[in-house]
């Protein structure tokens, strides 16, 4: 049965109150903490989408350019791009391969599949107690932190909450920036609604739904990219019976990608 | 001020009890009728999603391959891609140009300018009794459908409520349809962020994001694809200052993009 059938309404609420993340920060500690003081009493099926970004600080992904000295691959690529080559050398070393670049411009296959400009790379909104000129990291294994946190929400609320991690990324084709998925757990990342009938009876041919980044996106929407006090919202209303499938299943392998 | 620090949450409601859809039906007549009936009272900014297919349905976008003779263009791409020939045909009078082929797919810049496969030609869930083997194109022009939508609703309740024409894409990279906005009215399609001030008080670099790429996919969680039952969300709960942009705003242009 079709999902949208089960759900006629959908909630996302923005949890108040986060505090400045530091290194080590438990994440699950805080966000248990906010929902049982100002949030909703869980259900199944509830999703928490988390920002990136307090991920990563959480996970002490900070490099500080003071102390990187760039090869000689990224002096090269920095003149091309007119970047930092400290930057571009922390770029490289967190992707497998450069996919396109112009001046200011650096898109690269990130080490876990991610197309993405500067390899998610963030010099903006970064707390400058974390060195002369901290740079944040993507965290390290996201799919991995969104797991850790599924079951710590579970070991609490004793609820099978959905976790996704999100950040906001540019596109082929398209201006501006979406919330996408770069970890998740306990939901089908990738929905196959191949094979069910449409309203005529008929058998949809393809129908694959990126479910995890629709939910980013979704979330994004309540959680601005300025503003770093909400970067949980909690998702309500869904519903699917696919077994869970994490982040990584929305990666196109790059032998069957016709764009890079 | 940053919108998150000012909406909570976010509600989106879809409008159950909508009929199958004609050519020439009033979508928005329907729609003010089941927000009369069973939606909730509009205030300003609420945001109405309508999905494309209901909108092509409106207005009659059929074609009926019987009719369709394919020229040498299409006959030979049709090979290539192993498509029937009649569907590239009508595929290509959507198109500017082809983007990628291969068997099995034929991705195109669609007149409109939204990079998509098959120029979102559907064959699927159409209605059998418009022709011998009819086809379903996207509507002819998306902007100006929600534009008087827009003018519909506020003529009919007197609020400025935001519409999007959503449809779902598949994307370079990434695995799965997202909801991406076809038309937009009294939305701001894009939204610059640039130059707000991050909560350590510099100033952003860049920060533009797909507001109404980001509302359709929110949608698109609730719409469903093989469920026309429900195409049409209401969400309620944003807020913005700037002045409205068509979606087509979400175009990048051919000569800025590295993908075509």
């Amino acid at each position: 049965m079709e999902n949208a059938r089960q759900s006629r309404s959908l909630l996302l609420i923005a949890m108040a109150g986060f505090p400045i993340v530091e290194p080590g920060t438990d994440l699950g500690h805080i966000i248990c903490g906010l929902a049982r003081t100002n949030g909703p009493e869980f259900v199944d099926q509830d999703i928490v989408v988390v920002a990136q970004k307090v991920v990563s600080k959480a996970e002490g992904r900070y490099v500080d350019l003071a102390n990187v000295r760039p090869g000689s691959d990224a002096l090269a690529l920095a003149e091309k791009v007119q970047k930092d080559p400290r930057l571009v050398e922390v770029i490289l070393a967190e992707s497998r391969r450069v996919i396109r670049h112009r001046p200011g411009v650096l898109i690269v296959e990130h080490r876990l599949g991610f197309v993405t400009a500067n390899a998610g790379v963030d010099q903006s909104n970064v707390d400058p107690t974390k060195g002369a000129e901290p740079v944040l990291l993507l965290p390290s294994d996201p799919d991995a932190s969104a797991q850790r946190l599924h079951e710590q929400l579970r070991r609490e609320f004793g609820k099978a909450i959905g976790v996704v991690i999100s950040d906001s990324f540019g596109r082929a084709w398209r201006i501006g920036t979406v919330g996408v998925a770069l970890g998740a757990a306990g939901v089908p990342s990738v929905r196959n609604l191949r094979g069910r009938p449409d309203i005529h009876g008929r058998r949809l041919r393809v129908s694959e739904t990126g479910f995890a980044d629709e939910i980013a996106a979704a979330a994004s929407l309540l959680m601005g990219q300025a503003d770093e006090a909400t970067p949980v919202v909690i998702l309500r209303g869904l519903a699917w019976s696919e077994p869970s499938l994490p982040a990584a299943a929305l990666m196109r392998r790059p032998q069957e990608d016709l764009f890079r």
